[in-house]
């Protein structure tokens, strides 16, 4: 059996790069860190490129090195990206959330809560980041994302705002709806507020924040929504 | 006016401190970096032991160096700290979560939809540390966290499981309420789960996930019962 001893190996230097956007952008793929994921791929079917066990295929230390996230990982996986359409009953569109966890995180919240994937708007981080990836648990074979401008949305556009909109228990809903959410401070553009279906807000205490975080909040939303849609079992 | 101009000055010295545990917990004071926080703790009046604006108080570079998160932060704040008791209708008390962010954004969570705090159980991250009072948002300085066992909670516990308990929709709810959430992998001990009042969980789509990110899944409970409980205006 032949264990990576060289740091100079292809396969490491492949992980290595998909490190930064432009190599998995250029490549057309991403890595998985730890052994779960790599299971996670498996359970879907989501064939690899190729699977590195630290201790069976190479040497721990020089897995270790290429790790992005540095946790030790066991095993690192290289598959190609899978891109989805916007589609299903209820979806969640993202705006300009810039932070890789933000996005991992809302990954695993649609897998969890509706049928349709997480869908990226400009200014997103890349879901095949490491730590997006990360943050998905898995969820990012089950569901892989889509790209969409708000424009080509299908389905009623339901845009979510801390400080305006109707409380998000009242709005009226149709047969599909798409969540929309923007980054933390700046929110949604005003051409996507005046042009949604509805703008909703969750309801928060007088006293609270002004508002969530834009992963609670899409996940909060997307609950209430899959309740009243009977969207799950 | 005095600009501060050496990194032997006192008060990075002590902001550096508290970037650690024991420091914090010696000194009972933390670090607060950001103007919006400043801004949050001015707000509901907690007075700091100093603030430090770059430019004004201290050279920039100086204070980028005494930075925990690395940001470039324009200020620094240090703050005593303040415990609150488990109290309110509704409040939410957390069981071995390590990772400061998702104690951040509990808190913030439950300033936004609850009454009560966030009581911090053994094994969490503390509430105090860097990344949990920047992921708070500035929760903390207007909802201060406690610290209490399972035990003592007051109230009935409703213990959230993913794999076991009703639907958190069907939970018979009464006047006061802590909702119980463990770790992202391990959940709650047995022990809490057997006493618990009641166990619930939120209902997911059967080709979803396992469970939901521990803040994710406290945010929808929370969200769940103050709605049912008309906690919030």
């Amino acid at each position: 059996m032949f264990v990576i001893s060289s740091a100079d190996n292809e396969k490491l230097k492949t992980i290595r790069k998909l490190h930064q956007k432009h190599w998995r952008e250029k490549l057309g793929l991403f890595a998985a860190e730890g052994e779960d994921l790599v299971d996670a791929a498996e359970r879907v079917g989501w064939e690899p490129e190729f699977v590195l066990h630290a201790g069976r295929d190479v040497e721990p230390s020089l897995l270790s090195e290429v790790s992005a996230l540095g946790s030790g990982s066991r095993a690192i996986g290289v598959y190609p990206q899978r891109w989805s359409e916007p589609n299903g009953r209820l979806m969640v569109w993202l705006h300009a959330v810039a932070d890789p966890g933000n996005v991992g995180t809302v990954l695993r919240a649609a897998h969890a809560l509706c049928d349709g994937p997480l869908v990226l708007g400009a200014g997103c981080a890349d879901p095949y980041s490491p730590k997006a990836v990360r943050a998905s648990m898995g969820s990012i074979f089950a569901r892989p994302p889509a790209r969409a401008e708000f424009e080509d949305l299908p389905g009623q556009r339901v845009a979510l705002d801390a400080r305006t909109g109707e409380d998000v228990r009242a709005v009226r809903l149709t047969e599909q709806v798409a969540v929309c959410a923007g980054a933390e401070r700046e929110g949604l553009p005003e051409a996507v507020l005046a042009e949604a279906g509805a703008v909703a807000r969750i309801p928060l205490r007088p006293d609270g924040p002004e508002s969530l975080n834009v992963a609670m909040a899409a996940a909060v939303a997307l609950y209430e929504f899959a309740n009243r849609m009977a969207g799950h079992a």
